[in-house]
């Protein structure tokens, strides 16, 4: 495993904010993420758990909200979001055919926490989030079963691997090896410290578009790595985590800067890009039971959420290239081949990472 | 004027909640109405002004949402409403043609009230709603001029008449005279007593479906009284006032109930009904200067909202049929005539109100 | 089985437009409906698949618009709906803990019918709606399995049942037995005469509010049948199909409308009513593979949709009263039960359904 | 006048994709410009028209939609077009606080030139977009008055002048002189070849932010030029033009691309930008008047859409980019003062316009 201590204050320099210590969204504090990878035979996919926090999610939920880039996808839950403002499981990501399975694997692991469920108190709304790994895992084979999302839930830690893991296992980005990435942001205001983190699912993009830190790196490797033989198309989602308190509306406006970090890393937002943002708090939750009519809550002064926008753009344009960076090359179906960018150093402005480590992971 | 002691208690019974003591948007303390209409020469029109609270407004914000349920209509402001969750001046109402005078109307007003604006702060967002009242008045001759929006914001009294005053002077409703209603609803959850009250600026429907406490009124009087020779379009603002303490995305859920008001009176949202709702709540207020980067503020427990929601569905039926009772009988441009409701209380089942009485107002 | 042809132009009148031969969403041209019914043991619930059209879909998709009135629910596929204004799958209706195994039947089946999907092509978008059955059925068994859905949708015929069966068996409507239901208009406009079928998956309010023909029929039942010792939220799925010509943006302009019908039943669309319309037009297809940069269609003339705007309205009331006399009373788990309304035909307004035929069903 | 031939395939070079022979939004046939610029005394303001095509736009309405990407904002008329997909009137941008008398003086323009609005028809939607000029022009004095309107639709050309121009007269962006700024892509897919032209009004950015071609231009300038003493919140406005006949559905994928545009330049989309596009073609119009019932049209092959996306985002960056080097120095009222990109022509890369030239123009 990557020691976690090395990627203290390391990683691409996106901006002007400083990071947090672990440079992912577990600066956020009680935010864990959990993978389980598939790499057997044909399947090269997996599922990545986010916990917005250690507690039981159903009974004290995270305040919430989403915003649909590009709606060229199939995330389920987001509907109930929008209408209630929370987030009430983990959040799961998966490759698209799957998305059902690891709806009902989410729901197992709900009722088995919850006896409440369905008997004494309504249902329970699943978050699931995808992006097509169909390149390099063979999708129809329907590899994610329901189990793999109670052990990526197990599995989480404030400690995870990025790359080629869990639910980034087969996805492609700007047509080199992508996958899960990470990164934060510390966001001062005038008066407080918070602190932003977002988790990307990469898989979107043309080689030549891929710009790092605004110069075009992709169109340098393309002539050194022509072959990426697909035209599949892709698909981003960005997790945003936060400590900062934050209403609803709030929320969605820092989804809403999710697509400007993407943006500085070179895409356009192709048609068939499926570009889902969803943010949470960690400071603003709602319990399932409560006696009183009106709840406590605290939003923020929208006047002094600059700094958390601009904490959300450089996370998420970071968060993608080191999903990028930490990707191992991978083969997988019919000996469909991603390159990994760590391939590429020479070509990557102001690099700090050595090649040799940017390849190397597992869970 | 009517004596509004008279109608404390009395109006439509459109519902099982018990109203306030004004039966008014006026019952949630603080929310006045002015009016200015115009009725001479071709001028059937007018502005009426809904002042959230007595306060500068620019200065402490309401906390507010929209929803538009027919976008066949030309108010402005609401943009800003949605991003920002706030309403920062009184709401104007007025004629189609006249949005752009009633909002040049009202920014001089917000500007001689406040220096800051464009100068050391930004600029102001006015938030005007409109119906198209061509029907009976001569709506290309722009009768409606800046000045009067502020004479309507200073006319603005927590007792105010209803039907064919200020903006509604020119406007009709399932084909009879329509115009400005009030009413309001106390809703009771486990824990505490809230008021909901609503507004409307009504000017839509075909006169057979027309449906009072359920009963097909508008078909009955439709033999009565055929004539409406016209195919105008129209269409609905109601505006919606609480004193509970929800946040901007719990106040554009009770925004989505306007519509359920709406149907119980017959109509099925007309292509050219343009249909808004506007909610804001008196409980969260947002001061413009304010030098903390976190704000605290009262969410709802939705699950203790449902008497709020039936309050707005109760109040938006009886708000419309308000509108219709108190309007008299008009004749406008080019000799276009609308009846009143009034004119056929034996055809109201269950009406209360004295037949003499309803179709009398003046301001 | 119940005699289709006894079914022609009988049904409750719930306005003024004629029906359809079959009074149901099969009136529309291609359209045809299957149902599962699960109930066995503890098991009360079931899957409804509805196919727009007979061809392959994901090849020639139908276009088509959602619009979520209360978005408190957990159907998936909508935001590629929005986004691409098609439906490529059969749309499957199933109980809210169920819709992840729902996807997996429906991912499964449409693998099987393409084999270009995840290969040659991109993925495909399931399109599931649900409501929690939770009183009656034993939703936590988790009872409907992948492969009800390719049952569902091999069941699939023109003359289907209603009532409490297939996604409806376990549903419950105004406290009384709910579930599927179905109707259709005739709307005629200046030059042609087109379609509007509903089908309704019912599972909403209080017993109390259920209106029939502007009638409080609910109070009256209550009074006589006041046990229904719960207090389950609800839901209700509006699926609604024309053959005139619509684009997106118009589907979506009827689907707004299924609100009116919802109303006329006396709902106040409760904070726990998950309540999404769905519609789609056999008019304009979109073919999966196409060579051409430009696709003809036909969009409506918007000053000519009023009829069907109505018809919506109409068939959408009518199809949840439908759910409800056709559907048998149910003991469901725990010995929770629900009555039927057509126990209570005396207090039905003009009911021209006799009592005995009413709570007839099977399939 | 600036010579309009030396601007052919000049400019930023933003993409990869040709540029139309004006590169300008007057490269989509028929749409044309034009400005009324107001200063003298304390004004630096103005009106600019867009004119979709050059008929009656109230009788022949051309397709389009909108987008919000940040609604602090004031626009106007958003609403029914996205209720009914159609512009109706030239677009008129101007400040902020005189969207009202823009907004009457397109009402007069419009019933000047239409006899039946408001009498035989319904009304006028009025499309009116805004930025704040506060910093440079005394926005409370309220310069721009309602005729200004219909002279800046008759100063429309194809050929127009940008920068300090106009609404753009008061601009800033990236706290350097902003304003109008235009621009063209071709883009070709397998069968036909289409234009995508853009029109901005900029007034946006943190002067630290502005990247020109990936290159942080805006850091390098600060150090020369820091002073820009105001923290005044800015907006842009972005008007894409196609004869791409694309639905409104397919419109607003367009709108949704142009923060892609936005993004590169170097802007996090801060919470006082109000952000806005809007797109129309020329390929799909509506007649006011007409008996049919279905309407005949042709909508994209959402798979080959991507030339467009890809046209959209390069116009947009380089639009902005033209609105800053078109525009001069200036000052305004008490002395607030803004450089002209155009003085640190060395700090742009690979830039191609002479700093002479940069800085002129008039109107």
């Amino acid at each position: 495993m990557k020691e976690h201590e090395n990627l203290k204050n390391i990683g691409f320099d996106t901006g002007i904010l400083p990071k947090g210590n672990l440079n992912s969204i577990a600066d956020v504090k009680g935010v864990t993420v959990g993978h389980v990878t598939l790499s057997e035979g044909t399947a090269r996919t997996g599922v990545t758990a986010i916990l917005p926090h250690q507690g039981n999610l159903f009974r004290e939920k995270v305040m919430a909200a989403s915003h649909v880039i590009n709606g060229f996808g199939k995330s389920a839950g987001l509907i109930q979001v929008e209408e209630l403002g929370t987030i009430e499981t983990p959040i799961i990501l998966t490759n698209t055919l799957s998305v059902g399975d690891a709806y009902q694997g989410l729901v197992k692991y709900m009722l088995e926490k919850n006896e409440d469920i369905g008997r004494d108190t309504g249902t329970v709304n699943p978050v699931i989030c995808e992006c097509n790994d169909g390149f390099l895992n063979d999708i129809r084979a329907l590899h994610v079963k329901p189990e793999h999302v109670s052990q990526a839930i197990e599995n989480a830690s404030a400690e995870f691997n990025q790359g080629d893991v869990g639910a980034g296992k087969g996805m492609s980005c700007y047509k080199l090896k992508g996958g899960i990435g990470s990164s934060s942001r510390i966001a001062e205001t005038a008066c407080e410290t918070f602190t932003v983190g977002t988790l990307v699912l990469s898989n979107f993009g043309q080689m030549k578009d891929l710009t790092i830190k605004g110069v075009k790196t992709g169109e340098a490797i393309y002539k050194t790595a022509p072959l990426h033989n697909d035209n599949n198309p892709g698909s981003i989602i960005v997790v945003i985590a936060t400590d900062a308190p934050l209403s609803e509306r709030q929320l969605k406006r820092l989804c809403r800067r999710a697509s400007v970090g993407i943006s500085r890393t070179g895409s356009f937002i192709e048609n068939g890009s499926g570009e889902i943002a969803l943010a949470f708090t960690t400071a603003n939750r709602v319990d399932h039971y409560n006696d009183n009519a009106t709840i406590a809550m605290k939003m923020f002064n929208d006047e002094m959420i600059d700094p958390l926008f601009r904490g959300v753009v450089e996370a998420t344009e970071e968060a993608i290239l080191n999903s990028m960076i930490y990707a191992s090359p991978l083969t997988g179906r019919d000996e469909n081949y991603r390159r990994s960018l760590a391939e590429f150093m020479d070509h990557i402005p102001g690099s700090i990472y050595p090649a040799t480590e940017g390849s190397e992971q597992n869970d």
